[in-house]
């Protein structure tokens, strides 16, 4: 089986191997929050290995902070922390809003968009600030790394004339495929929101078929605000999904015991896992929770670093569920502490998630099921039950539940005794551990290590001024082009004129002859007459 | 840049972590001549590693010669060593054969057919061979890793229901990427002889669109005498393309310095340039000629071991043309001495290839543009010139001459004013030196070596019992279902249903409205009346 060392001694290895030419400088574009999670490991052992890095961050943040692995440069925003703090608590709550069927969409987004709006504001003031640009053209970077989601670093790419390298785990409804022209058949690849497996039944297939189409109003709300942004700056017209063809390499948190298998471009590189590290050593406080739990063992609980309060009624239904479970739940929750919380049930303000979820007493983990925790789960091997919020959450959720390695709830609709019953489940019927340890096995099985991985190829874009041995040729069609409309439409006026040429000489000659020998007959029959 | 000594120390080190599971049995399943070249470095290589390898070959061949690092088991075949070599010195001597625009296709499709019959002749004699079979069922192998260019390991693989993994440059006409379901969109892809880059004219993609269906006629060519060779052994029909499916893992030689960017899947990892060994010592004979050269270096030609003789005619041209350049030329030739060789030109009956190209002097390759002698001048960096002859030869030359790394030429058609000229080019124009050293560069600049990422994957295979995860659900899709044709069918008839009740309900409902009307306005008529 895997050997759990390799990797490792791999990556000692490895890095002492790959070269750094002095005066490599690297401009970073991260996103703030979850997004900035991994990026910052690739970030820190890049500055690590010598490189002369500048992230650009807004001066109001939440993750963002200082290292002595590189510099920050920050820009003005026109809010303040207090603001930022707010903005990302009503996020978190407005995920517990009440909603119908019908307004569900409409409630998500509007929720949504209080990040993504954030995102562009803090766009805006990058892009209209002067000194700041200036200091960024004046530095003659080399390339620039950034975090795609939100396209400013795409742009800032486009206007210093750098090659780019991407990291990130997808954009919203995987649109990455749609702007890499990496195909993307619909008859087997879900589309978002669609909760489908990549087996679907007939009609689920008609269903995606016709969800389809909504990628491009998902591009418009998102994008489109940006491309006026992107124009202003460079002053032409311009074609976001086009700008994002230019980057040199895609770092993709993607890994196949997560993702569908699907086909993929060759400058998409997968690192999925990425943020798994190694078990550290627990804290004395969580040593002795674990120790204390005795034979029934520890359930690890954490809904992620956006979401810090829970309506007082779900959790209410949550501690009287995690109450009948004989296992000690650690419970990450910094709102109000539910009055019916039972014994079994610790709340912190913080927890050791990968140290703890990579102890052998572990029997469970509830996650909102976003791509950090997830792997999380999957590298130490525990079984989930998943509580999605927003975002890829619910489709990771779906994915974990197809391969029997977890049962996923809608949080907003589900009992208490759901979720008693769930956890039962991914604990006792032993099918779940199975499957995770198996995905885990599998997942941890890799020539490489990601993080060695993502460092070799922002630097062979350092090195090489790019990758564009691996650029498709797709980019430089136009999507008629591409589809090849051109050609079929030729070739059907060819076959459509040759077929009426033909007609019309069939006729003419069918004229000619019976035409003549009508009038001939004609004449013969008047002569007679 | 990158470091050469990266890749060595890393295998170095991944060999000696990798585990190796007592017990462990392999099956392999060889194509003889060239193609094996590369599969003998895996399998010497997994043997030196500790597995158990059975290499089934058949017991008249050319070079799958015994090791210490596996066992072979021959099985009979219907011919001898004399008829062997004949069909093989036919088959070289054809390429030169008379052949008209018209008839080109023709000749070089009956001269394939030469080798391509005698691998179907094997494969008809091991399926039929008893003996063999029973050994191989009481064998109890894990995992049978196969060249399938010619489907005999693969039908092997499902009668012993083995997991499989495949090692090849790709079927002829890049059928793997029909077989795999890896898209293949024709706006960008060249078809195999169209000789096009990825980068077409209008009327080059017309031309490809044309040329694109004539891939089912290939496959019907080469492989449908094999379904029925199937269909008898497995009792049941068998649909080859399904077959290829089962393949966890595709080994492919494929590297973007050589290939043009396109689609892939996850199970397939690209092992280009794993034939590219580091420069050894050359031997005092080679040597002596190498620094007899002076400052004008040399020029290193070879056909490949395919073909030995050469046409008097052609021989005496090429042997003209290489009189005229003041470089040493090392060619590998066991024909006819020409009359007219310069004394610049050495005829040897066996050269140390990738020494030589490796040799500082060396100033040009005349290569047959083989995909091992094309990796071979990619990783030394030496421009070519070169005289495809069969198979992806043609495809090759092309991809290089697009990246400006040399010149091709139609041997059969060239004079020896063009290869003299072509020599002079590759050698004096410094682009293609400077080309060849970037292709180079980016080639050899990598993460992991092609052997060791290859001897990686079978055990990955061998210790998992395939690679389901990578395996995408296309494969269980019926070719309608994959191209959402029943979908848009049934859409399609679901929007035509409900226009035509649309329409007729319209219709009675006027008819019952402006009827009666009607009918009160004619009974008030006849009532006036």
């Amino acid at each position: 089986m895997a050997c759990p060392v390799r990797g490792a001694a791999a990556a000692v290895l490895l890095s002492a191997l790959w070269a750094v030419v002095p005066g490599d400088k690297l401009l970073v574009v991260p996103q703030d929050g979850s997004h900035w999670l991994s990026m910052e490991q690739i970030v820190e052992a890049l500055g690590a290995r010598g490189h002369d890095i500048v992230v650009l961050v807004p001066e109001v943040n939440l993750l963002l902070k200082e290292s002595r692995h590189y510099t920050r440069k920050t820009y003005a925003v026109p809010y303040d922390q207090e603001a930022l703090r707010g903005r990302f608590r009503s996020f978190g709550q407005g995920h517990f809003a009440e909603r119908s069927a019908l307004t569900a969409a409409l409630v998500e987004y509007r929720n949504n968009m209080r990040v993504v709006g954030m995102s562009f504001v803090n766009c805006q003031s990058l892009l209209s600030d002067a000194a700041t640009l200036r200091f960024l053209r004046d530095s003659q970077f080399q390339v620039l790394f950034t975090d795609p989601a939100m396209p400013c670093g795409v742009i800032l790419a486009e206007y210093l004339r750098l090659p780019s390298v991407y990291l990130f785990r997808g954009f919203p409804c995987s649109l990455e495929h749609a702007f890499s022209r990496s195909p993307n058949p619909v008859s087997y690849i879900p589309r978002c929101y669609t909760q489908f497996s990549d087996r679907m039944t007939f009609f689920q297939r008609v269903a995606n078929f016709l969800v389809n189409p909504l990628e491009n109003l998902v591009f418009y709300l998102l994008y489109s605000k940006y491309e006026d942004l992107a124009a202003h700056l460079l002053k032409r017209e311009v074609h976001l999904p086009t700008l994002y063809q230019n980057g040199s390499v895609w770092l993709l948190r993607y890994d196949f015991v997560l993702e569908y298998p699907r086909p993929v471009l060759p400058n998409m590189v997968f690192i999925g896992g990425i943020n798994c590290k190694k078990k550290g050593v627990l804290s004395q406080e969580f040593e002795a929770y674990v120790n204390a739990s005795g034979e029934h063992g520890i359930v690890v609980f954490s809904l992620g670093s956006m979401v810090s309060e829970i309506p007082e009624k779900k959790a209410m239904d949550i501690a009287d569920a995690l109450g009948k479970i004989p296992q000690t739940v650690l419970w990450r929750y910094t709102g109000t502490r539910p009055p019916n919380l039972a014994k079994n049930t610790i709340l912190v303000k913080w927890l050791p998630q990968n140290d703890l979820l990579g102890h052998p007493k572990t029997r469970a983990f509830i996650t909102h099921s976003g791509s950090h925790g997830i792997y999380e789960g999957i590298c130490n091997g525990v079984p989930m039950v998943m509580l999605p919020l927003f975002g890829d959450q619910m489709d990771n959720a779906k994915h974990m539940e197809t391969r029997g390695a977890g049962v996923s709830l809608n949080v907003l609709e589900m009992t208490s005794e759901d979720l008693e019953n769930a956890l039962k489940a991914v604990i006792h019927d032993k099918s779940y551990k199975e499957n995770i340890m198996r995905l885990s096995s599998l997942h941890k099985d890799r020539p490489i290590e990601p993080l060695d991985l993502a460092v070799f190829w922002v630097e062979f874009v350092m090195r090489h001024k790019g990758a564009p041995h691996l650029r498709p040729a797709a980019h430089d069609l136009t999507w008629y082009q591409y589809h090849s409309l051109d050609v079929i439409g030729f070739l059907l006026a060819v076959v459509l004129g040759v077929t009426f040429i033909v007609y019309k000489s069939c006729v003419f000659g069918c004229r000619k002859c019976f035409g003549k020998k009508k009038r001939v007959k004609k004449s013969n029959k008047s002569k007679a007459h």
